[in-house]
């Protein structure tokens, strides 16, 4: 028997329950669940009736962001063995299937994934950060490099230094970019320097001067997105990722005469993860992440829910 | 002395003027004019003083898009000889000068232009066609191969079967794209039906079922653009060409979940014009061109207000 948070609906609390273990079946592998990160789409989840539609099969054990150790290997894995610290891609990119959503999820003790989904953790990344890799990780990651296309020398614009902005300008040092970011928040400015990036601006329209290569929009407020297009350097390119609202109203004059790119990037591959990985393998990223233990799952998501946490909270369990 | 049509400023007629022979001068080179095509954009900058900062050097022989036989060569000029057929990338893409605007263009007998920009006219090509390649030839290229990428196979979506999109279309099947194609004109549809198309719709929300690798707006009303979004097929191409209006209102949230790509395309280079002349020679280009003979230029451009127009105006030197 194993514990894990069952989530039953909108409205209703996250329960600790008990059920069976898992058990391998092929093509897959069962984890021992060693760190999973909280994420406000859980908070979402909770509150909003709208996403129910996502949580097609009822009741299911919450949690798309972990890492853990391979304790049983389904028939026809090649790649995995008993033993083997991974992080988990929650989501199947063709299917959509998703960890935590159409099946039981990482806020439990056990789980079952599918062995094609699971990335080594480099040894001396921890398995805190191997969990918080796995989402804002790979979604910043994809963002800047797979769709962004940035390179060593890079000019990168960053908006929004919050959870993804802050992996994506570690990442762009990390990979010798240079760096310029913006955000609304004044601690936020503050960080963005204190983590090194090359200038940081009080407004999207001052980055223009540094005439980034790419600009990637973590704040997704449709004002953000039309401000990035002024900004950014004829021929360059603008990655949105935030959601802040789900339109915007853009200059297409600009688009046309500057021959802007204007991509959306979603999520990560496995591909993206080894990708944060190899970042975090350098020892040079320094993510706010905040432990708390399993049994206190429902509490951090109702501070998340609150606004009181600063960084990534990640249940760890002992 | 030789004869050219003058521009003197808004809403004043051009005038059939004459003036010196231009001389070569180093890295130029001197046409004789055989052909210009008649532009939308001439009309507009005889009603509309907005275009007036395009002509800074004050009057000016009108025309940038015209072909011509080479008969002075420039000091360095290495590529081209006395005698060469040539269509003229009217603009230099890195200083934006352009010929017609910033010194004297083709709305006269002869006309100096930089060997840069000139590309050899294959055999079997008229000058009629070379001149009509160098605008709408080039324009329609570069969105659809060089920025949208398409290439055999590709479904290509085309929106809006006017000049360019014609143009387009017929490229489009040269190059082997599987062509869809919509209009909100009876005769543009029927027209892309006559010319190939393997499907016309009537909305481009009904293209969606085509799911199309890219698709080019030529239309560009902000409302195509964004029901192109809606219809492209997850991480497509939707490319901006059109200036129909100069914003859009665009769904994001398509944008980031189905990782679209949006990709503003402008005029065209050298290499696009080499590439729509690699078209026409083979044999297989009929776009709807009409000449009329270089004296009467003024009239055309008028019909072209009036919309009494069908196809493209290309005058003719005898």
């Amino acid at each position: 028997m194993m514990r894990g948070w069952l989530f039953s609906g909108t409205n209703k609390p996250l329960q600790l329950i008990e059920k069976e273990d898992p058990k391998a079946i092929p093509g897959h592998v069962v984890l021992e669940v060693k760190a999973a990160g909280l994420c406000h789409s859980d908070v979402a989840a909770l509150q909003d009736p709208g996403w129910m539609p996502l949580f097609p099969n009822g009741p299911v054990i919450m949690g798309h962001e972990f890492a853990g150790v391979v304790i049983e290997v389904g028939e026809g894995v090649e790649d995995l063995k008993v033993g083997d610290r991974v992080g988990v891609n929650p989501m199947d990119r063709e299917t959509k299937i998703t960890a935590g959503y159409n099946y039981d999820g990482g806020y439990a003790e056990k789980v079952r994934v599918p062995a094609k989904q699971c990335v080594k953790i480099p040894d001396g990344v921890s398995f805190v950060e191997g969990a918080a890799a796995t989402d804002a990780g790979i979604t910043a990651y994809r963002a800047l490099f797979t769709i962004g296309q940035a390179k060593e020398g890079t000019k990168v614009g960053i908006i929004g230094v919050g959870g993804l902005g802050q992996f994506a300008l570690q990442m762009a040092l990390i990979k010798g970019c240079k760096v310029y970011a913006t955000d609304i928040s004044p601690e936020a400015k503050q960080l963005a320097k204190e983590l090194g990036a090359h200038k940081v601006y009080d407004s999207i329209l001052d980055m223009k001067e540094a005439e980034c290569d790419v600009i990637v929009d973590f704040a997704g407020f449709g004002q953000t997105t039309a401000e990035a297009l002024e900004a950014i350097r004829p021929q360059g390119t603008v990655v949105i990722v935030g959601m802040g609202i789900l339109e915007a109203n853009i200059n297409t004059y600009l688009m046309i005469t500057k021959e802007i790119k204007l991509l959306g990037s979603n999520g990560g591959t496995v591909e993206d993860l080894k990708g944060v990985y190899d970042c975090f393998a350098t020892g040079k990223m320094a993510p706010n992440l905040v432990t708390i233990p399993f049994e206190e799952i429902d509490k951090g998501l109702e501070k998340l829910k609150n606004h009181e946490v600063k960084g990534r909270l990640v249940a760890v369990f002992e």
